[in-house]
């Protein structure tokens, strides 16, 4: 089972820095779509060049034009790319394509997906590598939990890797882990904690399976 | 009728250039989600600070953490935001609030969303200012023409202002502008011609109803 950390809301400098950090206790770390946002594909330019032993996941939520932005995120070092699971058919095939021609990956995030038993089991056949539950800030400001979706998706999917996100923190992620995904995907709980390799270190315990960790 | 052009190839610098070329024959100019992925929210900022005459339009395509996102483009400049369709109602409602608050406006990107009809009724109950019928490059290249959307949608809202997206050029236009749309936007047909200039004026000729246009 592979950890990642995904940082949001921190400028490309401040990113680098705290996943150097943590670079001993986590495989992926991701710049996430505000930092992408705020600062364009520099930012996972900048991480790639930072980092030495973890992958660099570019969390673009490619909705169209899909082949040209999944070229460009790797040109800037991206190891994973991430891709909507509402997004055409079309825009996915060619993801998937242009990420494997440079052997690369792509994490399908299944945000907003109304049927994700449907949607997984299609893209589990289109050949993502990544299909992630995920519940977004806006919807976790509303109490929902993605425990629930990743069971569903788990049942479905027979290729695809199964990776997890959405407000997960020290506290809560045996829970998750407990369902068995192949990529837990942790941001604020890191990122935003008092000590952040403290609680990177913690994961990382928890993700291993290790028993004797207190939190 | 309004006239927008959507600019997605080229960089920041070049995009602000063309701007002020056609800024004559144009109603609002748009930094494309290539651009704000390659180069971010600064793409935004510059063509603000280039630009006298007409809005700008940041195409964010925002999934989530929708108030945030829109907060961060109208920081940069942005006098128009997008969303995309396929993003939760609690993302659509937080987005539409933050940019009333400051007095700017949302657009929402219908690209990949499957029940047209349905979505348009529910977006323009729930206060979207424009709402866009786009077919994304990746279905274009299957030569898919957002005309038949346009009507679908046209036909069931009754607030929102309707836009229309999708491989329109100086050539095809009129079919488009025929079936009064609130705002038509060209991209590639504007950018990519041998002569801008004369494209974006042909353009909006034809969105002004002139007859004396020749192509």
């Amino acid at each position: 089972m592979k950890l990642q950390l995904a940082i949001d809301l921190l400028n490309k400098e401040e990113a680098a820095k705290l996943a150097q950090q943590v670079e001993e206790y986590v495989d992926v770390v991701e710049i996430g779509t505000p930092i992408v946002i705020n600062e364009g594909l520099g930012a996972v330019e900048l991480m790639s060049q930072s980092v030495k032993k973890v992958q660099v996941l570019a969390d673009l939520k490619i909705m169209d034009a899909a082949g040209y932005e999944v070229s460009q995120a790797i040109k800037y070092g991206a190891d994973i790319v991430t891709i909507l699971g509402v997004a055409e058919d079309a825009s996915i095939k060619a993801a998937i394509e242009e990420a494997h021609k440079s052997g690369k990956e792509l994490l399908v995030d299944m945000i907003a997906v109304q049927d994700l038993e449907k949607r997984a089991k299609e893209l589990d056949e289109l050949g993502a590598d990544y299909i992630a539950v995920h519940t977004g800030y806006d919807l976790q400001a509303e109490g929902v939990s993605p425990l629930e979706s990743l069971r569903t998706v788990k049942s479905v999917i027979k290729n695809s890797k199964l990776a997890v996100a959405g407000g997960i923190k020290p506290e809560t992620i045996q829970s998750v882990v407990d369902e068995g995904p192949d990529l837990v995907i942790v941001g604020g709980g890191i990122a935003n904690a008092e000590d952040p390799v403290e609680a990177a270190k913690t994961c990382r315990n928890i993700v291993d399976g290790k028993q004797d960790v207190t939190i």
